[in-house]
């Protein structure tokens, strides 16, 4: 299937962007660089906007949710923006009882942990109708960016698994991981779930305009390479394939993932995300020196003098420099209590660097 | 300097077991095996003796912390008691304002982050005295031991000084990551400091009668393996120089450490723990062949049925063998919903493989 002649990617607009060639393996003109959780609450102009507004509640609102992808592109002239949106999203577009409390993360009404759990799951669909308001909020989005770059969004199924075995945010996700091995049958049926609900948020997002798509797997790093790639790599696969036959490049992100990062790619991503735990040119060498790579700046030094911060980047990017391309990113989000102006500072300093 | 004659390793009480043994490369005639966090919540018994009395309280009540150390030796006749305590304990002994709050963890009265903070907290000292309940404790469970040994226990720097900047638990310690490369001066002074009263805390189980020492850096795995040697490695090394001289096997373990193990062994460890994520053949492998290995059963398959777990306990025992020798343990601690009569079987399983 191809886009419709409309979409960023098909009438030109994002073809040539630096971001866009970068993810497919090409060498831009200037080094792209995006962060994951631009669009949040480092940014005062976000929470002015969120002010009242449930996290959920303003996922589903087009414009609310379009207003606050762009807030980071205006600000930081950033390459790309990232679809304004959580990885449990479509899971209440499902019509499954989920919120996201503040202070701890996705709290679901009945957690999925029995056949029986699954069986009741699986009644459950993500109806075309359901995603109007996604594809309402991609579209304002990406005529107001112009020849920037949308990037979908959507979860891996172990994260959104995770989510829903353990009921809430936990630090090892034992419950789904041992549902895994102790019942694989019901794991197989709720993963597949999962990655078909998941894959169908991602290919609402990318017909209605984003020139890339991003799938994150949160927690793949509490796993051994062998549960991944038996238990784990089919339904990221699986989700992927809702988006195969799409022209946008997919990457693939998890943190704590250094031991997976080539399982990660060989599910049908075309860019792997590493965090700050490994250096690119390690990352590099143990995916075979073929694949682009997004990443790895430390959140932890966003707060450091400017002279370390700015070391460290430079850093990155001569590291960068040994893949096929490379995107410039954070090893994971974006902290609160990050001081904004030095986002934009580093934007400056990724652009003024030589591609 | 010399342990006294009637610690167990110089009076041969324990010098023979199959632990100690293992522990110094030996193949013993059996496989050893314990569990970490192996006293505690799991228990029933646990759960009564700790009936209204608060964490800290319970680790500086010698008997009860004797008592609660020997449960689990009696109830699973595992190779080795774990001596019951918490990393803050010698923070408490040292007079810092912490405390252990049910469902959260180790929260300070005053977290440790600006110069001045470190200066405040390096007027506190951990005096020999303050120390009177762990060696009571230690001495009253030695003596109740027998030939089992009893292993000493104690936090890495790093593990304290993310918790001692947080102010309580964290997820990616970003604050102590910061601090490392904002204020390098500091969190040196920070972490030696934290060496020095982590090192006290072992040398003092040890000299009472401990026949191992266990380091545990329970966030190391956040690290970067270049953060690591550069900022971590030297306090660990530091906290070890106070056993060096003692005739006593140390294993170092964190979790999601895959990445730091050789690292991790540098530091002055003569074994290294391996979480889960990791298999013995490779950790064997990436250690060069000569370093005894400890672990690395998944927690998760604790509530699997028992033809998987005993399916994986098998493959954890096969690859365990690559190593110069193994103790069988879990790759991180017992989960608090644990079947205590599965960690009974699992012992009689492991013991039940030929050496």
């Amino acid at each position: 299937m191809n886009l419709s002649s409309a979409h960023p990617l098909s009438d030109g607009r994002t073809t040539r962007s630096p971001l866009v060639r970068a993810l497919r393996g090409e060498r831009p003109d200037s080094i792209p660089v995006w962060f994951m959780r631009q669009a949040g609450r480092s940014l005062p102009e976000y929470l002015a906007a969120r002010e009242g507004v449930a996290m959920l509640d303003s996922c589903l609102d087009p414009a609310l949710a379009s207003e606050i992808t762009l807030q980071p592109v205006r600000r930081h002239q950033v390459d790309a923006g990232i679809f304004f949106s959580d990885i449990v999203v479509p899971l209440r577009l499902a019509d499954v009882d989920v919120d996201i409390a503040p202070g701890v993360g996705p709290v679901l009404g009945e957690p999925v942990r029995t056949p029986a759990d699954v069986d009741r799951l699986l009644e459950k669909t993500l109806t075309d109708e359901a995603l109007q308001p996604i594809r309402d909020a991609v579209a304002l989005t990406v005529a107001e960016l112009g020849s920037t770059p949308l990037i979908g969004f959507a979860g891996a199924p172990f994260t959104l698994a995770a989510y829903m075995v353990e009921g809430r945010p936990s630090r090892d996700h034992l419950g789904a991981r041992r549902m895994m091995h102790t019942d694989p049958e019901s794991w197989a049926r709720l993963t597949t779930w999962a990655a078909d609900v998941t894959g169908t948020f991602l290919r609402a997002q990318v017909l209605a305009g984003t020139s890339a798509a991003q799938l994150f797997d949160s927690w793949a790093g509490s796993l051994s390479l062998a549960d991944y790639v038996a238990h784990v790599a089919p339904s990221s696969a699986r989700a992927l394939t809702h988006v195969q036959d799409l022209p946008v490049p997919v990457i693939h992100f998890g943190t704590g993932t250094g031991h997976l990062l080539p399982a990660m790619r060989d599910v049908g991503a075309d860019v792997v995300g590493v965090d700050y735990r490994t250096p690119l040119d390690e990352a590099n060498a143990m995916l075979g020196g073929t694949t682009p790579l997004q990443g790895n700046i430390d959140p932890a030094l966003l707060g450091a003098p400017w002279p370390v911060l700015e070391a460290h980047v430079r850093d990155v990017v001569e590291r960068g420099r040994t893949a096929p391309a490379h995107v410039v990113n954070l090893g994971h989000g974006v902290p609160p209590d990050t001081d904004p102006t030095v986002l934009t500072r580093v934007v400056e300093l990724v652009h003024s660097l030589p591609a």
